[in-house]
């Protein structure tokens, strides 16, 4: 017997925001949109999962048109994300069949779940569960994180951006250094994101072109800090070119394992200081070489720049979610769209296909032949894999002198279910 | 009689980078250019006074009209600068009269210095040593500085483009803040330049143009940090809208005039921590509020990108190069090309002229009634100054996704004098 109504949809976003995971909501929206005769309404969780748990959806269809469209040009969350981790089903059985009750009490058939790997776990264990119960449901992953280490996939939406605004910057603030190195200061420390793989930190290698040019020194979270070796380096780059410029991972370790950052640093007011192992690595250079040091910290700067995103990544992170749609529509559940690099130069890429459990969980390293010998650069073959990632620009439309960007009604459905949950 | 030739002229770049400097040095070496007849070789110190006292020059002629051109594209200060203040004309007599003997070696009759409230201080001594000395020279200040703190101009080129980036980079990551905050960072702390002028800061607020919209505080230099107040504010933000955006300037002090970062802090090597304004704040506000969270420190970030650069601030920067060299032409001397505001909105602009006496060694502080009654924010005076300053985009080209920044051939002219001057 036909369904008198198509069953509808619910899109969530996980995680990390980045420049570039509203684009990829468009994608979702604007593809379930134009499928409106399969699929019905498609909700939209506020803050990530928990917005699933709480009952709290978002009816997406009081959006215009042009405001999904904006959502392409808009950096941060839109609708909220969370960090917020399910565990297994056993242990935390009472959240999924929440999940599952939600679901059915707005008639929802797909769930698109936008994330790393944590995610990717979740919506496949929800796939799972939901077909222990008896519910139909359709689970996809939709893949985003600026870190870029989910695996299967080429690359990660989010990533080439976070990529182009690190280069940027270190090939800018490079220059300035390089301008006033003679009396002023010699080291400069850019601090970026990454904690357990260099590929942002890899990124800001791309600024170096030429013989000389900033970044001079890379500091990988794979590569334990060796003082010595690090500090003869500046020292040889100082005396060859009057200036040393640094990247380094926010997730440098000693060779111990333990994070710089974390050292323990007790400041004026008696209070354990924040991380910033930028701010550790100009200390250690000027109590030990006595060069004048400044340091950065770009923080949620370099995942919020959507001005500087990079097009690629845009049309990357617009195509998952358009292809995240096609998938459900095809009948499939527990896999995600994957970005495939079918060429190098020029790049080519197109949309491919990851199971689920292929990608729950698993972390894609930083390849050692990404690294130079020397552990402070990169490769030739880092610098091929890198640099299309960047390329094009697709800045967002300005008025005042500002980007503008949109800000949704998030209009909240009326609740369902009787009972309350607060995970 | 006439002279056979022109005289030459020496051109000079001081004090910190900006965006936007290379466009001044564009505007004046394009001007010289279009009046050879009357100008010689336009020169170059290196590294700024220092080259001049070192004899070091650089030939601008050996550069192709796209090279100075492309100055108009590039960050950096492309000749090198410097941070070197002479004293009194009587205290550093050995090294004016250095001076005038090396602009008297290369025959230059006028010396155009970009730079601050030294610079046009430097200029203005010049000018006057010269005239005792009877070496004929025309010395013209040209405007530069992020800090917008010179006395009559309306505002100083460079200033306009950090402003951009402030605004830009604390909306963007106010929208990041604000879609993870339910289960992550409460708190996000950026801190900015102007050690003793709050212009940077002020810029923040232009990013806040809905009620609600980040930033919540602006931490002012001009205002002692007043803890409790401080506090009670973070924790009114976080309970009207979740989340608290913060910028505070770098220079921000106590209400003992401790400057807040130079507090002492010792990290786990046992150094002294640099500085670092934003950190602390963070801390104290984990500590006594308990809420996550996270800083960013832009540093020269802020000054060098000329990526999301303000097109009224770089015609403006161009602009006051090449009245700079109309005015020596004009046979002027100890004067500075202004900006000079002639409506709000729309706005527009013309360049005006100051003496160099009304510039040098005076700072102009950020007026009070640009400052909400609560110290916290800015003012719609505040707004209706600064808005026209951000307005406009003037991004660079950009290859394989990263800006192209020129770099100069920097040709070395030969010396003439057989005394060396190591200042």
């Amino acid at each position: 017997m036909p369904r008198s109504r198509p069953r509808n949809a619910l899109y969530a976003q996980s995680g990390g925001a980045t420049a570039v995971i509203n684009a990829t909501a468009s994608g979702v929206i604007e593809a379930a949109r134009r499928a409106a005769g399969r699929i019905g309404k498609l909700y939209a969780a506020r803050d990530g999962i928990l917005g699933a748990l709480r009952e709290e959806l978002i009816d997406t269809s009081k959006e215009s048109a042009a405001a999904i469209r904006a959502l392409r040009d808009t950096p941060g969350a839109a609708f909220g994300s969370c960090r917020y981790k399910l565990k297994g089903i056993e242990e935390d059985r009472a959240k999924f069949e929440r999940l599952v009750k939600v679901l059915h009490a707005h008639d929802i058939g797909w769930f698109f779940y936008n994330g790393g790997n944590d995610s990717a776990d979740t919506a496949l264990k929800l796939s799972r569960i939901s077909v222990k119960m008896g519910y139909p449901l359709a689970a996809i992953g939709v893949p985003k994180t600026i870190d870029n280490d989910l695996p299967v996939t080429d690359c990660c939406p989010g990533f080439g951006s976070a990529a182009k605004y690190v280069a940027t910057s270190v090939r800018e603030a490079g220059l300035d250094v390089a301008s006033m190195a003679s009396t002023s200061t010699r080291v400069f420390v850019l601090e970026v994101m990454g904690r357990h793989a260099g590929w942002i930190t890899a990124a800001c290698g791309l600024a170096a072109e030429r013989a000389g040019d900033a970044p001079h020194v890379l500091l990988f979270p794979e590569r334990p800090f060796d003082e010595q070796r690090f500090l003869a380096r500046v020292t040889r780059s100082v005396g060859q070119r009057g200036c040393c410029v640094i990247a380094v991972s926010e997730g440098l370790r000693d060779a111990q394992g333990r994070f710089l950052a974390e050292a323990g640093t007790i400041d004026a007011f008696g209070h354990r200081q924040l991380g910033g192992v930028a701010p550790r690595i100009a200390a250690l250079v000027q109590s030990k070489l006595g060069y004048k040091t400044h340091w950065a910290v770009a923080d949620y700067l370099q995942r919020a720049a959507r001005h500087i995103a990079s097009r690629t990544d845009l049309e990357q992170a617009y195509a998952v979610g358009k292809a995240a749609v096609a998938m459900a529509l095809e009948g499939k559940s527990a896999v995600m769209p994957v970005i495939v690099r079918v060429a190098d130069r020029p790049y080519r890429w197109r949309i491919g296909e990851a199971r689920l459990e292929q990608v729950a969980n698993r972390e894609r390293r930083l390849p050692r032949a990404f690294v130079s010998a020397d552990g402070f650069g990169i490769t030739a073959a880092a610098r091929r894999y890198l640099a299309p990632l960047v390329a094009g620009e697709a800045p967002p439309s300005f008025r005042n002198g500002l980007p503008v960007y949109v800000r949704l009604r998030n209009a909240t459905v009326r609740k369902r279910l009787r009972e309350r949950f607060d995970p």
